[in-house]
């Protein structure tokens, strides 16, 4: 065992000789960025020797590392093992945290409904004359019919009426007492909205149906793969990696809870509902269902039906009576957050042409179209993300995310105005919009001429940021083509959608653009590379994390929770691979 | 570590030198007898060293033990601590095991009205044109709505469906599905009787009704003490305590659920319902609920209701999907069992005034008169299974459990016609019958004189049989005074009753005896002594464990759980100490 210390992140412990750097930064929480979960072929584990000695490079790094990183120092963590004690930095762009984390989003504006109601009751003392048992005493004085306590609260309940001189609170869902707590207690609930990459938490008052607090996080799967795909393969290799993606999740949640309640002086053990959303591989690896199936054509999900799941049965630690519910999923790439997303949206409601796009490493899209609601799934890829792009990262200080080119002078500004360290989504498709626009990249995205342009190891790339003692940030060729597959898949969905309906783009009156990253990105720019139809730019709108608002609604509404059933049963699917001449369509579609 | 060896029992293992014998023991499963729950003042865990060196004769034990007994090498396993490898010599009486165990009562006559239904279903499997998701497939085939299936069910659903060829079977109960199988599996129900010494577990087709394998087995909780009363006061000690009570049920039953399985080649993980009665403490110690309160008056128990618990919540090794229900309670010391009981003899059915009875270290009395039920609670102590009956030892061979005093001759039998090591319950009611018809015994229970009567240490004691090179067995004055307080209990709780309704105890038309115990004694020495009331014998019917058969009864049928908790609901319960004039009436009661 060899100490090992992660600077400047300030983590510091030991790490086994047969153990990577990688697995040594998982232990310790440092959220290493690892998009190929630990195979050697993205080089976003990368961190620097600073002292102490490692094992020799591998094929894998001499082929992702230049000469000049690896006479540095900079390794792939990933590849490297420990031969003593080592001191190392970890760049800021290997780091998947601090980032923005988008919670904002539509009001939350429903009538309550809460499934859980609050009661207080005030119990008369048992005697040898009327030996009434805790249980019937407690109903009785309720006033209620006799129905079913947790089994958990069941075990407490004799102490706690005792010990609160036989006054009490109950949370009452349906006709079962699932919490108990003194007079007065606030009951709270939680919506989570698990994406991806990032977690988006809220805590609400039950009664009232208020958001008290929220909060963002990174999803800590992200050290298992960035895509879904990669945590697919890796949950289905084996039960541990199942159990530890699931366990991930949920340790994850257990900690939003108490960080949401710490925010009001509350305690996670008063959360007595929480409602869940997420793709629907996420929501098949929160539930550990298996996810084999889901990964391979044709893509069936486990489970389609909304569920109601005990939270100690999940390892979620708030009240342990309490009930997570999920939402519904479409189709095995339409999942639980798309339905909470057009439950946020109220698109089953719009009278217009409407079009509701989640933009992410996969896409979904619904268009209402006169009540009709048909949906699509688009593998955009993680290019927004930043994968595959190589200055390519997420939205994270230093990110570059807008940028000008006029006159031939470039403007860039990054996330927070720190010096550039790469390019996040909303830059890559400014920055191919700005290249287009001047005519450096023609239609089918190849690069022209422009005095920014350089060849790299026989590759063109565009100078995006000098750096003293650093590579320059660049876009390359290759990132444009990237881009252009993101862009195509999201098109060729809007087309699919319309087409299914019989009407054209131009006929579609609104366009909801949902999502964390669909919140940043210029419109105006998303249409110049035509990602997005050319409409008129009144006719979009960008609402913030929709599926956050959509599992709050789901959470203080019972009637909201009908209405996600009804949409997932309404909503007619259609499976993009299956559309009619796909190939020839996709290629159309990648032109800028 | 020293290594301890169990003899003729055959067990060895190591024990560590601050570590008793009788922990040792429970530690290696030999079930050592234990009334004081191992604070060494009852004389039940004697052993013998048979080689080897053991720690010095404590206070507790040269007062329990006589001088030859420890000159012998005997010792209270409970006191003695391994001082080197030793060799240990367990004589049969202070062995739990093995003993009968009265599986057999009535007959299960009612129309099966199963909580589970098994149905097959025929999948499509889907394809990218009908992607349709596991659960939906799963519903649509077996034309019904969508209900839930249990959690972990749907987490195997995927493979099972695959694995299967899309051909299943599932269990169905209410509109939840918890548990699949093969097409044609069998599904299974298992009813338990947990008795404070002995638990009776039968196997039944759930869809037929039929009892297909049937097994008795100990209480193992017995290690912690013979009657409830120590096992509250252990289970209350702390929470370690608590979950080992629950743990020692819970694995007991899935041990009778592997052994009744095997009896008809199934497996354990059919088996999808089960329903367990007990009294209320043990039903409160196997779902972890608190005793405390149970144990201390007014008596109260935390739980009254009937409820459906999963089986993986409990630790039940069964379908991890399926429900243990439980009978309700009626009060502290009326529990699920004596419903079971009720429910089984069909008192509630009775048209002539009846009177039901489960003897055992509690008895649970019932009256039906007219329609109405009352029941009482008599503490009528551990007496009847050889407690604090100077050779009192449970109904295991060897027991004298039949005696005959005619002309002055003494005609003892014992169980299985083996040499007398001791007097069970039964053996008792019929010595003292004797002995008073005998007049050996004057109506206060006071020994006059016969051959056969002895002076030891100042007290009087009759002589039931010598044994060589062995104190011989006998029936001490204390003894007598013991039954009496016992009997005196039972008569008390039918003259309460009897009271209660206004009627004589010669209006009671019918008195049903239910319970392992009961089945065995010989009514005309329970009348003989006064236990019971002086009726023509015709009017008694023993009916052997009917609380089984009441389990069995509820685990098949829905209409019969209706009926137990209209049973538990309609019980007029009558507290025994809220009687006015008890202590006099008990001491009248005490009468021979």
């Amino acid at each position: 065992m060899f100490n090992v210390d992660f600077e400047p992140v300030g983590r510091r412990g030991p790490c086994a000789s047969d153990q990577s750097l990688l697995d040594c930064a998982r232990q310790l929480s440092v959220d290493l960025v690892s998009i190929c979960g630990g195979i050697g072929n993205c080089d976003h584990c990368k961190v620097q020797v600073i002292s102490g000695r490692v094992s020799n490079p591998t094929l894998e790094e001499e082929a992702s590392l230049s000469k000049s990183e690896l006479e540095q120092g900079y390794r792939l963590a990933c590849q490297a093992y420990p031969l003593s004690e080592i001191k190392l930095h970890v760049p800021p762009e290997s780091l998947t945290a601090p980032q923005r984390t988008q919670v904002e989003g539509l009001e939350v504006d429903v009538l309550p409904e809460p499934p859980i109601r609050g009661l207080e009751a005030h119990l008369s003392a048992p005697t040898l004359d009327s030996p009434i048992s805790d249980d019937s005493n407690l109903w009785a004085s309720l006033h209620l019919p006799i129905g079913t306590i947790d089994f958990q609260v069941q075990q407490t309940l004799s102490k706690t009426l005792r010990d609160l001189n036989w006054n009490i609170c109950v949370a009452l869902r349906e006709n079962e007492i699932i919490a108990l707590g003194a007079p007065d207690t606030k009951w709270l609930g939680l919506a989570v909205d698990i994406g991806t990459t990032k977690i988006a938490g809220y805590l609400l008052d039950m009664e009232s149906g208020k958001t008290l607090a929220s909060k963002g996080m990174m999803n800590p799967q992200i050290s298992y793969g960035e895509d879904v795909i990669s945590r697919i393969v890796a949950s289905s290799k084996s039960p541990e990696n199942a159990i530890k993606l699931q366990t991930l999740l949920t340790d994850a949640l257990s900690q939003l809870a108490v960080d949401l309640c710490a925010e009001i002086s509350a305690d996670p053990t008063n959360i007595v509902e929480a409602v869940v959303v997420g793709n629907t591989a996420i929501h098949h690896l929160f539930l550990r269902l298996p996810v084999k199936q889901l990964g391979l054509a044709p893509y069936i999900p486990a489970m389609r039906s909304s569920v109601d799941i005990k939270a100690r049965e999940l390892g979620l630690k708030i009240a342990p009576g309490a009930y997570v519910h999920l939402l519904p999923n479409i189709a095995g790439y339409v999942g639980a957050d798309h339905v909470a997303m057009l439950l946020a949206t109220r698109i089953t409601e719009a009278d217009k042409t409407t079009l509701a796009i989640d933009i992410g490493t996969n896409t979904e899209i619904c268009l209402n179209h006169r009540g009709r609601m048909t949906s699509v799934s688009c593998a955009s890829g993680p290019a927004f993300e930043g994968a595959h792009i190589k200055f390519g990262m997420r939205a994270a200080p230093g990110a570059i995310e807008h940028v000008r080119l006029l006159d031939g002078k470039l403007e860039i500004q990054t996330i927070g105005g720190e010096a550039p360290v790469g390019i996040c989504g909303s830059g890559l498709l400014d920055v191919v919009a700005q290249l287009r626009l001047n005519n450096v990249l023609d239609k089918n995205g190849k690069m022209g001429e422009h005095p920014l342009l350089r060849k790299q190891n026989g590759s063109t790339e565009f100078v995006l940021a000098e750096r003293d003692g650093q590579e320059p940030i660049t876009l390359s060729q290759k990132d444009v083509r990237e881009l252009q597959l993101a862009k195509a898949a999201i098109r060729l969905g809007i087309q699919a959608l319309v087409q299914a309906e019989g009407i054209e783009e131009g006929d579609i009156e609104q366009v909801i653009i949902a999502g964390a990253f669909g919140t940043f990105i210029d419109v105006k720019s998303a249409i110049t590379i035509a990602m997005l139809p050319p409409l008129p730019l009144e006719r979009f709108k960008q609402v913030g994390n929709a599926a956050g608002t959509g599992a709050r609604l789901a959470l203080i509404s019972q009637s909201q929770r009908t209405k996600a059933n009804q949409i997932a049963e309404q909503d007619g699917y259609i499976e993009l691979a299956a559309v009619p001449n796909f190939n020839r369509k996709f290629a159309e579609a990648t032109y800028l």
